[in-house]
C-alpha cells in the first residue's frame, strides 16, 4: 500500500545493497564495453522538448515526461523541455553536435535512467536503467559482430550463461515475403503475426494473418515453413529466388562465422522466426533469450537511416540494448552484498577516551578495511558490541581504562569472541594481516 | 554560440573523457565513504511535488523544475512531480519511509545529479552533481568528526591537498551576538554581514552593520575582534560570560582533539568568522576552502531539526556535502583519461581474412587489453595504420595473406614501429607479458 513517503509511482529507492548490487553490475558493463573500444557518453537528463517529440510516433509521445517551463512562463501551463526516453535521440543530437570532434566510426555506449510514464507494472518502471552501445558511420558488418558479441561478454560478465543470441536479418524477412508472394501492403502486419509464433500456436498465427488479408493458403504455407523441424533448412532453400532473401543469409552466414571465435555455438543461432518489432531495422537484426522462459534480455541490430529521421547526421549505424533491470533481477543474490556496513567496529568508552577511539577508526582504515566508531549514547560495552554484531563488524577494537594503562587494544574477533592485546602502534600491522589471512 | 544541437542551456553532455574523469571521481568518492561505514542511497530523479515544495523557501521554489501531469491531465498545465532539488529532502522522505528497516545511526552518503533552474554561469549549472554525506540519528560529535574527517580524505583522495578545513559553532556565533548585546532581530542581519569580512574591508563591513540598525560604537568592536590578528584568542576571552558561546567553544575544541590523528594540523582551523549562510544549523559548522582564493570545495554542520522540518521524523542530523564539481575543475588534467580509445589495434586486409582477424581482437580482450577491429571501408594497410595510431592503439595486430601462410600475426609497437612475427597461438601470451612490462 504506498504511502506519502513511497518513491513517486513507478519509481525506486535504491538503498544500499540494491544500490551496491547495481554499481558492480555497472563497472562490469563499463569495462566490458571499454575493452571493445566503446567510449562511454552521457548527456543531460532533459532535452529540448522539441528534440525528443515527434521521433518515435504518438503513442510513444505520450509517455514523455515534460518539464514546465519556468519563471512568468510556467502560468502558460506549456513545457519546453522532457526527460530523456532513450538514448538513441540524445546520440544523434550529440552526433550532430560534436561531428568532427568524435572518432570515426564513433563507437559509444551509454548507461543510465531513462524515463517513461508507461502504467507501471511487474518489472515494468517509470525510471530504468537503460544500457545501450553503438556504432555510427559504418555500413561494416564487423562493427555488427562487435555489438553483440560485446553485448554477450557483458551478459557473460555478470554471471548469466544459459542464454541464445537469436540472428535474422530485415532481409531475409523481406526475401520470404517475396517469395511467398505478399502483397506489401500486408507486409508489415505478416511480419508482426509470424513474431508471435513462439506463443501462439500455428494454427492461430494462419487465422490472424488470413485476418489481415492474406489468403488461406499462402498463410498456413508460411506458418508451416516457419514452424518446421527443419525451418532453417526450408528457408534457405525456399529463398533462392529472391535477391534480397539471399543477402540476408549472407548476412547472417557473415556474423555467425565473425562470432565463431567469441561465442560458444550453443548461444548463437539463426532464427528466421525472429522479427524485432522496431521498423527502422535495415539489415542484420538480434535478440537475446533467456532461456527457461525468462525472455528477452536485449538485442538490436543495423539502423542505417534512423540516425538522421531522428536529428542527426546521415550515417549509417548498429547497436544494441541490454535489458539491464531484467538482467539484474535474474542474477542470485550478491554474496558481496550482504557483506556488512563495515569490517572493523570502535567502541566508545567514555567521553576522554574517545579522541583515541575515534583515531582507532583511522589506523582501521590506513591498513584498508571499513571502520567506525560507535556514535550512540550507550556507554555499556555490551550493548556497544550488540551494536557492532548489527554492524556486520569482523573485529572490535576495544580501548577502556584497561587498555589505557597498558598502552594497548583489545582486539575482538567477532566471529568467536577471542579477544586479543594488541600494543597501540601494532594495531594497523596487526589487522592488515588478519585481513589478509580472512581473504 | 548556442546551436540547435546543443544540450539545453545549463546542462552538459560528457564526452569520454570528461566522463572517466569524472565516474573515477565518483568512484574515489564511493570507496572514502564506504571506508567510514557510510552506506549509498539513490533516490529517484523526481518526486511528488507536495515533497519537494515549501521546503526551503519561495527563493528555492522557483528553482524547482516542475514536471507536467500527464495523459488527459496534461492539458491542465499542472505539475504533480518535479525534479531533485538537492539530496536533503529525498533523504528526510527515506528516513520516514525506511524508518525501522534502516541501521541507527543512519549514515548514508548520495552522489548524484540535481537540477535547479539557476541562471547559469561560469561553473553554475543547471544539471550539477551533488555528493552528500549525513549521519542521522545520534548527537555525538563523533558523527559530526567522521562527517567532516571523511571529507577531507576524499578531497586528498582525488588529489587535492592544498585546503582547510574552517571550523566553528552556531553557539561560538550565538555567544558573541550575546557579548555585544546585538539586539536579538538583528543578530541573523549581523551574521550575514560579518561573513562578508574576507570579501570586503572592515569598514565597509561595519557599514554594512551599522545600515541594519546596530550602533555604530558595537558594529566596530564586533567587527574589530573578529578582525584582529589575535581574533581567535580575543573572542575565547570575550565569550568568557556566555554560557551558550563557551558551549560553541567546547564543541569546536572537541572537533579540533578528535581530528588531530586524522587531518594535518595546516589543513584544520578554528575560524570564528565562518558563518555559513544556512540557518538550519543548529551546532558545530565547518567549510573547507581551498588555497589561493578557489572558493569553498564545500562544507556542513550539525542540523538537528531539519530533518523534520522536511517532512522526516524528529532525528538529530549531521552532514556535509562537497562540491564535486569545483573539485573536479581543479583537478589536473588526468593523464589516466588521456589514454588511447583502445590498446590493440586490428587491421582488416581483406574480407576472407575479416573473420581472423576479428578473432584477434577477442584474443587481445583475452589478454586483459582493450581491442578493436578497422571498421572503416579502405582495405589499405597504411590508412588502415594512421586508425590504428588515431586510436591511440599501443599495438597493432597484422593479419594478411603473408601472415596466414606461416600461422602467425605480425605485431606492431605503434610507438617505434618495430614489427615481430608471433605464431597465432602464442598472441595473447606475447601481448600480456608486453602489457605488463609496460605497466
Amino acid at each position: 500500500m504506498p504511502t506519502q513517503f513511497d518513491p513517486p509511482s513507478g519509481t525506486r529507492d535504491f538503498l544500499a545493497a540494491e544500490y551496491d548490487k547495481r554499481e558492480r553490475a555497472f563497472g562490469v558493463l563499463r569495462s566490458v564495453f571499454a575493452s571493445y573500444g566503446y567510449e562511454p557518453l552521457q548527456t543531460p537528463a532533459f532535452e529540448r522538448l522539441d528534440v525528443l517529440l515527434g521521433k518515435y510516433g504518438e503513442e510513444a509521445d505520450k509517455l514523455v515526461f515534460k518539464i514546465l517551463r519556468r519563471g512568468e512562463h510556467e502560468a502558460s501551463g506549456e513545457a519546453d523541455l522532457a526527460l530523456r526516453y532513450d538514448m538513441t535521440v540524445p546520440l544523434a543530437r550529440v552526433a550532430a553536435a560534436y561531428g568532427s570532434q568524435l572518432p570515426t566510426p564513433y563507437k559509444r555506449y551509454a548507461i543510465g535512467p531513462v524515463w517513461r510514464a508507461d502504467r507501471p507494472g511487474r518489472g515494468r518502471f517509470r525510471e530504468f536503467t537503460q544500457c545501450d552501445l553503438d556504432t555510427l558511420g559504418t555500413t561494416s558488418p564487423l562493427a555488427d559482430a562487435e555489438a553483440f558479441c560485446a553485448q554477450h561478454d557483458a551478459i557473460v560478465a555478470l554471471g548469466l550463461t544459459d542464454f541464445t543470441i537469436n540472428l535474422n536479418s530485415r532481409q531475409v524477412l523481406s526475401g520470404l515475403l517475396e517469395v511467398f508472394e505478399v502483397p506489401a501492403g500486408l507486409g508489415a502486419g505478416v511480419l508482426i503475426s509470424l513474431d508471435k509464433i513462439d506463443n501462439l500456436s500455428p494454427g492461430a498465427v494462419v487465422d490472424e494473418i488470413t485476418g489481415r488479408g492474406l489468403d488461406q493458403a499462402t498463410a498456413a504455407s508460411l506458418v508451416g515453413v516457419m514452424t518446421a523441424p527443419d525451418a532453417v533448412e526450408r528457408i534457405r532453400v525456399a529463398l533462392k529466388p529472391s535477391e534480397a532473401g539471399m543477402a540476408g543469409l549472407d548476412q547472417v552466414d557473415t556474423l555467425l562465422r565473425l562470432a565463431r571465435a567469441q561465442i560458444p555455438a550453443e548461444r548463437i543461432a539463426f532464427n528466421p522466426r525472429m522479427v524485432r518489432g522496431l521498423s527502422y531495422y535495415t539489415g542484420p537484426i538480434w535478440e537475446v533469450t533467456a532461456r527457461g522462459g525468462a525472455g528477452s534480455l536485449g538485442g538490436g541490430g543495423r539502423y542505417d537511416h534512423l540516425i538522421e529521421q531522428l536529428g542527426g547526421p546521415d550515417v549509417p549505424a548498429t547497436g544494441t540494448s541490454l535489458g539491464i533491470e531484467r538482467v539484474l533481477m535474474l542474477l542470485p543474490e550478491d554474496v558481496a552484498g550482504r557483506r556488512g556496513r563495515i569490517d572493523v567496529a570502535v567502541p566508545v568508552l567514555g567521553e576522554e577516551l574517545a579522541e583515541r577511539s575515534f583515531a582507532l577508526g583511522a589506523t582501521a582504515r590506513s591498513a584498508g578495511l571499513r571502520a567506525s566508531v560507535y556514535l550512540g549514547s550507550s556507554g555499556k560495552l555490551g550493548r556497544q558490541l550488540r551494536w557492532a554484531s548489527d554492524s556486520g563488524a569482523r573485529w572490535c577494537l576495544i580501548y577502556g581504562p584497561a587498555e589505557r594503562d597498558t598502552g594497548t587494544v583489545t582486539v575482538r574477533d567477532m566471529a568467536g569472541g577471542q579477544q586479543q592485546a594488541v600494543a597501540l602502534d601494532e594495531v594497523a600491522g596487526f589487522l592488515a594481516s588478519r585481513a589478509a589471512a580472512d581473504a
